[in-house]
């Protein structure tokens, strides 16, 4: 059962939750506005149904409500920022800042963050960049689910990647994927309906292929894009790895196996070798590269071709990156959010918690 | 059968044949060392085994022998620049020392190239950066042969991407991967033993999934890593898609369906949209981050965890991005490199026509 909520009523609660944390208004008003993109842009599993995960994460200590977020080394196109135990959903936007302002002065600019938390869809941080006519990029580890190839343990998170290069007449192209075959909120999906999965998807705790959607939860392991070696998952894992060394390795956050959980019931490692979650953030001027004119006529050209291509049987049209994405949020900005009712639930009790109404 | 030549011996012909095309001395060497790269580290399909294609594409007219390679247009850390219409393998190292000049001055370089030719593995372009201590990464488009999800056309090259990390007592991390299920060359090989090659890496001419390995030819297409849309290949578009448009749209080379095909018997697009094939190339420092030695000693510990996890019943061990390259160039610079009969066939006609010894 789904129960739609106005895109506004979430955004007013979940920035009221927030507040309740501790967090300043300027803060709270950030993260619901970052944490409610995925619920509009169609992504359910990372928006408004993680609340109450920030919420028992802030209660276990490993979330600092009123963070001091601060550049600790720096070029003049390159930066590490520490996140100071804050919101992802708060240090990301300031990180993705750091990067434009840079990006504005010398070209491009690259920032790597330690020390901070979950972040919501990096799609989002990425097209931070779209208004000033640059190009955007955000990626980031999280906690280990995925086995490398060849690998039984679970060393990586999904670790998203997107891409967001303006356009001129046409929409941004907006790519936003987790380096995995899979992510762990179409497994869920997939419990929920009593159904497997497809193989190439997760593997046993033996390291075997599977097609057991609860097998994370008994040792098994999300796989790489290309699932096995002969589909090219050492690939994927490749992504995976680049991910979590531009985030975590290059600013001193945990990386592989060392990353924190998102779950707090889960514990933290005993031998951190950084500190918190890690990110990454580029900003390219578009004009870097040639007049801004030319650019924005060839991103349509190109979008225009690719959404052109003849398409195989039973599909009406390729889509180019971003279409989805874009067209539930012109539905959902409208018509509402569908909350799975267990979500709802969810949300009830944080207002219990709180004291708010929904 | 195959036929052992030393490396000194392939890489003197080479640059023989490329002086024969009238390339200078110093160019010659260059492109000799840069093509002869792929044959040390195992990827043959990229080597000397293309060497009489460029000097058919140079017969065609289509690449210059003495270009003039130039930057066209700069900030402080982003440039493009016009490869004259040379040899890849030649404009793409001064590209890469232009983004890794711009990054010892400002912390990073971001270099789109346009109007060049192929430029052998990104891998080689990548690793140059590794001597200055600084993060190299190098992508290419190349010849329209793989479909987007849901695409029945060809729209994207194999579009490979490099990342190469240093180290400080462990070898670097060399990421270098099509951003395909499987390359052109691996279908080549099942043509030779006659097989068939698994589900997810070609389709046919009408769309439809496939495991002839002849299919290329008939109209069908490889397809992006992932494979169908169930397996995320919509990821591996989205990967094949960004080097697109960091190669050819931000320089202005052709992209998509336009970027010109390596084999010269192919005409060119008739309504080019830019001038011939793009790369991509980045260079950051790793002490743009963080203290060189952090950087290098947290570089260790994260490929000595990799390598020690615990690896799946049939598997010695977990392998780290290039593990697979530098064992084979360990071996292939002793003990030659074995080249199949055709190729060395190819390489005696060369001699032929240009009158030298091979």
């Amino acid at each position: 059962m789904e129960i739609r909520f106005s895109y506004s009523r979430l955004l007013s609660f979940s920035e009221r939750v927030f507040c309740a944390m501790g967090c300043s208004e300027a803060d709270a008003a950030l993260a619901a506005e970052v944490l409610l993109s995925a619920d509009l842009r169609g992504v359910d599993s990372h928006g408004v149904a993680r609340l109450s995960g920030y919420v028992r994460l802030w209660e276990a200590g490993r979330i600092c409500a009123t963070p001091d977020i601060r550049i600790v080394h720096e070029t003049p196109s390159t930066a590490t920022v520490d996140g100071g135990g804050g919101l992802g959903l708060v240090v990301a936007p300031f990180a993705m800042r750091v990067a434009m302002d840079k990006a504005r002065q010398t070209g491009s600019g690259w920032v790597s963050v330690r020390n901070s938390n979950h972040f919501g869809i990096a799609g989002r941080h990425a097209m931070q960049a779209l208004g000033e006519d640059m190009i955007g990029i955000a990626m980031t580890n999280a906690s280990p689910l995925v086995a490398p190839t060849f690998s039984r343990e679970r060393m990586l998170g999904t670790n998203p990647i997107a891409v967001a290069v303006p356009a001129g007449e046409e929409p941004p192209f907006v790519a936003d994927f987790a380096t995995t075959t899979a992510a762990n909120g179409k497994l869920e999906m997939l419990q929920r309906r009593g159904e497997q999965a497809p193989l190439g998807w997760v593997q046993d705790a033996a390291g075997q292929p599977s097609t057991d959607p609860h097998v994370l939860k008994q040792g098994g392991a999300l796989l790489p894009l290309g699932g096995d070696r002969e589909h090219g998952s050492h690939k994927g894992y490749c992504m995976g790895a680049i991910v979590d060394l531009f985030s975590a390795v290059f600013s001193g956050a945990n990386y592989g196996p060392w990353a924190p959980p998102f779950v707090s019931f889960l514990p933290l490692a005993d031998d951190p070798v950084g500190e918190g979650l890690g990110h990454f953030f580029g900003a390219m001027r578009a004009d870097g590269f040639r007049p801004l004119e030319d650019f924005k006529q060839h991103m349509d050209r190109w979008i225009r071709r690719f959404r052109s291509a003849t398409p195989v049987a039973g599909q009406e049209r390729v889509l180019i990156p971003g279409d989805p994405e874009r067209e539930a949020e012109g539905v959902r900005r409208e018509a509402g959010i569908a909350l799975l009712q267990p979500v709802a639930a969810d949300l009830g009790q944080l207002a219990e918690k709180f004291g708010l109404e929904l």
